[in-house]
């Protein structure tokens, strides 16, 4: 689950000064969506100078990056022991997350961004940074003995995530409740070894 | 495999107008994407009438409904004998059409476009055609006897393209070759099972 305010944290005024930053483009994100993000008005909610936001950031699209990032640090990776509930937790929340205004408009922003150099920067930190929280759920079956090690942990997590990322981008078709069950139950046993039913 | 000339159907003028048209949409999203096409420009490169245009089809949208439902009818849907086989070689012709210029237009056209009536109509057409086809590959195995009749034709094929859409639209990363084979593998025997060596 993803908070979409930003967890204050000490550190002084630069830190606070951050999280007000950031807690204002979350906010602005969710209400207008990426065309709608304006440094100035970013500043403006934030009650900070625009000149302090490029100092710090240099660009918007800096900005929109560790934004990016810091949402990435706050979804929560389930550890439960199993790596059934845990893959199902992680996707349910995924769904829940894109299904905000705010996991709508970053999606959606992700996926209309461009391929300028500031973009593609923007984007490979991103998914860099899901990936190698994501994986730990892998990583752990395999340290439990619940899955062999042969098993390609980014493989597993983008199994999961692509059919839910594909439904709110491509076919914008709902998630049912019971999808993210059945996709894990597939990818861990199988169609033709499952049958469909649960592991 | 898509071809990106419409073929020729016999059918006298009409047909020939239409098929002319559909050309011109393709060749024009081709070259400049979903935001270059112009009615107007349409018309011109097809040698028609803009009235004929939105005589025909009524509106720019409902002429890309069209277009996108005839790539749809020109996808072919592999039938080797073998699910295995089949799933693998839909995800590499589908990897490589979205990488031509006309895939990656129409992919980043469906990825970007509104929820308006005419969008949403023209995309739930678009993916009912595809699962329609699509989903042969998974029923023509059940009746072989390759899977259990308890699969879920739509879940396979949803799982199967959605890492090949997650990386064009999401990701941006390079579809390596050994991609589609990896994914369907996964898919058929499970993580668990098949522990990531081909089935």
């Amino acid at each position: 689950m993803v908070d979409a305010e930003v967890k204050r944290r000490p550190g002084g005024r630069s830190a606070r000064v951050r999280a007000a930053v950031l807690d204002a483009t979350f906010a602005l994100l969710s209400t207008r969506g990426l065309e709608g993000l304006r440094v100035a008005e970013v500043a403006e909610r934030a009650e900070v100078h625009e000149t302090s936001i490029y100092r710090r950031w240099g660009s918007r699209e800096n900005l929109l990056l560790d934004a990016l990032i810091e949402v990435s640090e706050q979804l929560l990776v389930p550890d439960t022991g199993r790596v059934r509930d845990d893959l199902i937790a992680y996707a349910r929340d995924l769904a829940a997350f894109l299904a905000t205004p705010l996991g709508h408009a970053l999606e959606h922003a992700l996926a209309a961004a461009g391929d300028d150099p500031d973009a593609r920067r923007a984007r490979e930190r991103y998914w860099v940074s899901r990936y190698e929280r994501s994986r730990q759920m892998v990583t752990r079956a395999i340290e439990r003995g619940e899955l062999p090690d042969t098993v390609d942990p980014r493989l597993v997590i983008e199994m999961l995530v692509s059919p839910v990322h594909f439904r709110v981008v491509m076919t914008r078709e709902p998630i049912e409740p019971e999808m993210p069950a059945r996709i894990v139950d597939a990818l861990l046993a199988g169609v033709v070894g499952s049958s469909g039913t649960p592991t």
